[in-house]
């Protein structure tokens, strides 16, 4: 598959070059970020360890492992670490040799692309609108047969919403030859939630990402837990030096930053609910109640659809997720991050000039 | 196959523990870096874009193709970038479906592993230690069927030797249906040298290293040129994100810097001619007359093998490469890279220590 068929947000080149303004100047909802930026302390921290790139990296990575054992209390050889999670997912389905991946959609494009990219047999459960895309987990076991892997997104992008983690513990016990992949790349941005990551069944892998969380996309680093046996097979399908010197520096260090996860978690609640009301009530747009750093939206009527007004907001700077391109979603959808309150008035201002000279 | 089994040098942290030494104590021989270190200017560059670690990496690493277009006159649609010239090796087998992998050995471990986790037959051409490890072309079309990828390394890991370019490239016209991988990434060390990438034929992929010549092995980089359809496929297998922000920087900048390749190439030469004959001289070392920044040598007679030797270094604080997982060498071979004139010094020194104590 040629790397340009890859549909994500945060692009911010080609969105800011179709823009006309620098990428400093555009402002990006498309890619979901903490928008408290770089955690304090961490520009020193680059300088101190520069002089780590003379070295490959370690290829363990154990600096990393170690620190998401100690802030998770898991054990270092249930832990492996890549060039992004975007790694171990593309890693895992070569690597366990499953003959199907079932995927409820809409979901992140790769859980598809990967699998398909291994020879799997991809299976795509479609999350009901009506229901308003919540999982239904016994829709879901209808389609087990204990040779395959299963894909959740929790919360869920783009929907931001999570199914409960006592269904998926019970799920993962009704079908122990089923291997469930639950990716927690965003559930950092949700206050008190029950993780997978840490209280775990034998047949499930977590997936987590740093670099959404800590705002270092740039540098890429993310991990992945789940049984010893299975992190020594995908392993083997990570490349040697995959996660670069000062991806391994900042990941030793901002577990342990507590400030700036509580100061994110609650300028992130504050600001998704400023934004939830905005989207609704000057614009009755249908949002769904997401729990992460970003929200999904609907627009009803026929005024217009997502990606006109993605064009439209794009011409003032300011790029927005169309989410036409996920499986079951449509031109009506798009997703937006939660930003500081600044910014997030600057979307709704240029909604508002938008919708306005429509009427 | 799990990632502990991949065996390279420059596992500083692993080998600094075993001497019980600090990582910055250790005199690393064992991995083949550019000892002049960071280029000038890098440490301000890295402090002036800090800040695009905030965003996604260009999934295109467009910055860096576009460098890489201008300094060897290569179109861009013949150029992908991957993390590290390692990425692209491992991408490479699984995007071009071929039956068969024919490798010249010794050479550098990964070629092998890399097509045997594609699923291809690897055939392993030993070059004969009689003739001090030349390749024989016409010894190497033996093997050929028109189904197979044929690795080379130009300067070859670890022997320092290359095959001429016209050579390659008449092998190539012979066997139009035979890609030939010719590994460059040691290239930039050797003086006016002939590169397959410049004068490329069609059946040709160079893989080259921005990270050996340019100090960066920490921060992983590295590219491909070959045909533009060929490189689309490979680019298939590259992962979404996979070069970090930071390493598109260096990318985009390092290439441009004729002082530090001057000051580099200039600096080996004498360095590898004082080291060369320091271990022939002084040892009765058999020294092969490799062109890099890296020195293969040959332990006879019975007095201590080269595993012996480096463990004897290590507790010194001195790093060498042991050859003997290498195929085609055994116990008698070592490799040590070529390193500032002080610290040359300090191995002959080291070395001589422990030879003496053996009379």
């Amino acid at each position: 598959m040629p790397r340009s068929q890859f549909q994500h947000g945060g692009d911010i080149r080609r969105l800011a070059a179709r823009a006309g303004v620098s990428q400093d100047e555009l402002l990006d909802f498309s890619a979901n970020i903490n928008p408290l930026g770089l955690p304090v302390g961490f520009r020193s921290l680059i300088r101190r360890r520069l002089n780590e790139i003379l070295h490959y990296p370690d290829p363990r990575a154990a600096g990393v492992i170690a620190a998401v054992s100690r802030r998770y209390g898991i054990p270092p050889e249930e832990i492996i670490v890549g060039n992004g999670s975007t790694e171990i997912l593309y890693a895992l389905p070569r690597a366990l040799s499953r003959g199907r991946a079932v995927i409820p959609v809409p979901s992140y494009a790769d859980y598809a692309v990967a699998s398909a990219l291994a020879g799997m047999e991809v299976v795509k459960v479609a999350l009901s609108e009506h229901r308003g895309f919540i999982l239904e987990m016994d829709e879901l076991e209808d389609h087990l047969q204990g040779d395959e892997i299963v894909f959740i997104g929790r919360p869920n992008n783009p929907t931001g919403l999570s199914c409960a983690a006592v269904a998926i513990r019970a799920a993962a016990r009704r079908h122990p030859d089923t291997v469930f992949v639950i990716d927690e790349a965003f559930a950092d941005f949700v206050p008190a939630m029950d993780r997978l990551l840490v209280r775990r069944p034998p047949n499930v892998i977590v997936l987590c990402s740093l670099t959404k969380f800590h705002a270092i996309p740039g540098l890429r680093l993310g991990f992945a837990a789940g049984a010893a046996a299975v992190m020594e097979k995908i392993g083997g399908f990570i490349l040697p030096w995959t996660v670069n010197a000062l991806a391994q520096a900042a990941g030793e260090t901002v577990l342990d930053d507590d400030d700036y996860r509580r100061r994110t978690l609650a300028l992130i609640e504050k600001e998704r609910r400023f934004l939830s009301e905005g989207l609704r009530d000057r614009f009755a747009f249908h949002v769904y109640p997401g729990e992460a750093n970003f929200l999904l939206a609907r627009i009803d009527g026929r005024k217009m659809d997502a990606p006109g007004l993605a064009a439209k907001l794009l011409k003032k700077g300011i790029a927005i997720r169309r989410c036409d391109n996920f499986t079951g979603l449509d031109r009506r959808f798009f997703r937006v991050a939660v930003r500081k309150r600044p910014e997030n008035e600057a979307l709704l201002a240029a909604l508002q000039d938008i919708w306005t000279a429509l009427d």
